[in-house]
């Protein structure tokens, strides 16, 4: 039952990344576009395209239904979410499944358990796979909170139990702090979840972002070593490695091994990544959360381990058991991605659209540019600001760093502001280029490091 | 005695390659133009550029005492002189090296020898390496040529001591032949290299051209494995594989350290190719000659190895030793690049320059362009037609194929007629897909398959 039609129901680069697999397999693709995304390049590359809806996310590309309708319309026997969007939505997997098309993804059982963090927390712990200390789940009310973080230790993180990148997390420095931050977070995260339910999580103050890249076909899983994306703003990555330059082999040996278990215990299938906080001061590391879907980032995991990671995602949607084992996987050199955003670095990042002019993208050994711009092309203001990712591989982190400054020094973007400047004034930070940041470095350097366009 | 700032004696998509490695190894570079390549990429993106002449190669690229007063003058340390033009010649290796700067590439001594196929042949089989049943050295007249020829066995191919590129090549079927052909291949000889020198060598029929990459230092040399280039018209490569499909493990084995024994031998220094033809009915190798150079098709050693041969050559100009063992170099994955050039398929591959107007790179995994090409520029009309690299990685030869069928399809140039239409056409074809081509498969090709632009 290999899969012949593939219903691409994303937009961007990631709908063009998809596009690009599909083909390499020799399978057709059906482009979804809301009407803001006629003229985009996947749109032009794709083998049909279908008009879901108005240029409006919630009536066209969040529109399970209107999804579901075009891709079975347009003949496909298969849906590629992408990430964003629908990608992670339960209902729309099991209403694909429902219509006997192939959800290229894990099942909703698995995206349902995933995507309730408290849930996935337990899981991983009986899994094995170390947690931040924590609450067992969700915390009912004031005085079970109380208990619970007097056993966790000060300071706690109060999180939705239903949320998700970053929102609704405060931090109690003491047991006074829990009867404000308490009812305020448990409104926030009903107004902004509709699930009011909260839990608690150890504080670790210098945090590295670590994650691990899996794949598995419902029953086997590997892993594909890890990534590090400790840069981050508003917890939004802006820039990611493979491999993590903190950490030492034997907590990489651990860390990987310790995702394929949980991979294994939910018998997950296709890609995904676990997400991890890593401690480099103690070696400790702590499973946050799993994303059930391909993700941004994807592309430094591919540089080194030669691996097409969606064209894996879709052979196995296909049916196919896993055709990789450990062994195979033999990761080489080092990769960074830059994500280059629509964005102003000089005005406090804000979403800048506007029409590409000339445009001069780096090339040669080592570079790989994922994009859908070409000149011309009239960013939409509709949607999320990721404009190209920039990734570099070498033999080494340092190469890869000079590699990274040569090719940033050959791209340009014209007609709207960008975050290309961010990046260049980040490669020559002596912290970066030493790896010797995390989670909250960013916000704090960008405060001290005015940028210019 | 590291370089500090590297004149790049050359133009077009070599001199970007050049200047990129440089850049990454932090290492300035000044770019010679000729007064038609003043607009070109790699002058843009030098730390300074230099014109040497007018728009007449002659001039320009092939003066040598222009070029080197320009690499003094302005203040630069070392010479690289890419492919073609200079990059061969022993007199300029001596004159750059006796004015104190550095010329990166063999010395003047080893691109000499190597430089006379006559010579270079003695040498390889002096160091063990087959070469094809030829006369010993060159043959001085009509007897000896007969003598030599009826020892060798027909047919023999009868080739200019001082020749390459496939010029003044003749090919005798019997000894009745040789009477004609002796005096005109000397004259012809003669005329084109001002030596009418000759030597003999035995006509393979279908032979596949393999042809291997090495490092030296002057002291240890290393292989980099093999190259398959057997699909040429006019004896100019158009596409280019590493490793060779048509290669068993042991005869792999056996060529490559034959290239290490002749590398050795000589003392190389840099980067050098040594070009074989392989028979693939009896498995027998035979060495034709060496280029003492980068070659057009470095990239898919670099894409199958992870190592960049361009900056290696310049670390070793600058006096480190090889950095590299033979275990370090362990390929990955199969490698194809496709010349693209502004050539008209369907009008006798007729050099076609012109503005370039619309511009489409493909991009994503595993794809690497390198290219001189922007939209708006003016493709002149004085020097080779290639316009730009397209080269693919995949785990496999099948999957490279597809890659490079999906890049392809992305790629377009506009504003010229170019050799896309070729590729297309040949990723097409059973035999090339099969990969049971041979020297003379793509000459009979084109006349059996007329291509549209």
């Amino acid at each position: 039952m290999a899969l012949r039609r593939i219903f691409v129901a994303n937009r961007g680069e990631i709908a063009l990344r998809i596009g690009r697999a599909a083909r390499e397999l020799g399978i057709e693709t059906v482009q979804a576009v809301s009407a803001a995304d006629r003229e985009m390049l996947p749109a032009r590359l794709a083998d049909a395209v279908v008009e879901v809806g108005p240029a409006h996310a919630g009536k066209s590309y969040l529109d399970k239904a209107a999804m579901l309708r075009a891709a079975i319309e347009s003949g496909c026997d298969a849906v590629h979410p992408g990430y964003g969007f629908l990608a992670e939505n339960a209902d729309f997997a099991a209403m694909v499944e429902a219509a006997g098309l192939t959800f290229i993804g894990p099942s909703p059982e698995t995206i349902r358990q995933m995507g309730d963090k408290a849930t996935a927390r337990a899981i991983a712990a009986k899994a094995g796979v170390p947690t931040v200390p924590g609450s067992e789940g969700r915390v009912e009310g004031l005085d079970e909170a109380r208990a619970a973080a007097s056993a966790i230790g000060f300071p706690v993180m109060i999180k939705a139990a239903a949320g998700g990148g970053g929102r609704g997390i405060r931090v109690a420095q003491g047991p006074d702090d829990l009867d404000a931050l308490i009812p305020q977070a448990a409104a926030e995260a009903k107004a902004a979840f509709g699930d009011g339910g909260l839990y608690l999580e150890r504080f670790v103050g210098r945090a590295r972002h670590v994650e691990v890249q899996v794949l598995g076909d419902g029953r086997e899983a590997i892993h594909l070593y890890e990534r590090e994306c400790s840069l981050q703003r508003r917890r939004q990555k802006v820039w990611e490695e493979a491999p993590a330059a903190c950490l030492p082999a034997d907590a990489r040996e651990a860390l990987c091994t310790s995702a394929v278990w949980l991979a294994k215990a939910v018998g997950y299938r296709g890609a995904g990544t676990l997400e991890y906080l890593y401690d480099s001061e103690t070696g400790e590391f702590f499973f946050i959360e799993m994303n059930t879907r391909i993700q941004v980032e994807h592309p430094v995991t591919e540089m080194i381990t030669g691996i097409d990671l969606v064209r894996e995602m879709i052979r196995i949607a296909g049916g196919e058991p896993l055709r990789l084992g450990q062994a195979d996987i033999r990761p080489r050199g080092h990769a960074i991605e830059v994500r280059i955003n629509a964005e102003d670095p000089a005005n406090g990042f804000r979403p800048a659209p506007g029409t590409i002019g000339a445009l001069s993208l780096p090339g040669g050994p080592g570079v790989r540019v994922d994009t859908m711009l070409y000149p011309g092309y009239a960013v939409p203001p509709f949607y999320d600001s990721l404009l190209a990712k920039l990734v570099v591989h070498d033999e080494t982190r340092e190469a890869a760093l000079a590699r990274l400054g040569r090719a940033l020094r050959e791209c340009a973007v014209e007609g709207l502001p960008t975050t290309l400047a961010l990046h260049r004034a980040l490669l020559a930070d002596p912290a970066v280029r030493a790896g010797d940041t995390h989670t909250r470095w960013l916000e704090a350097w960008l405060d001290a490091h005015p940028l210019d366009t």
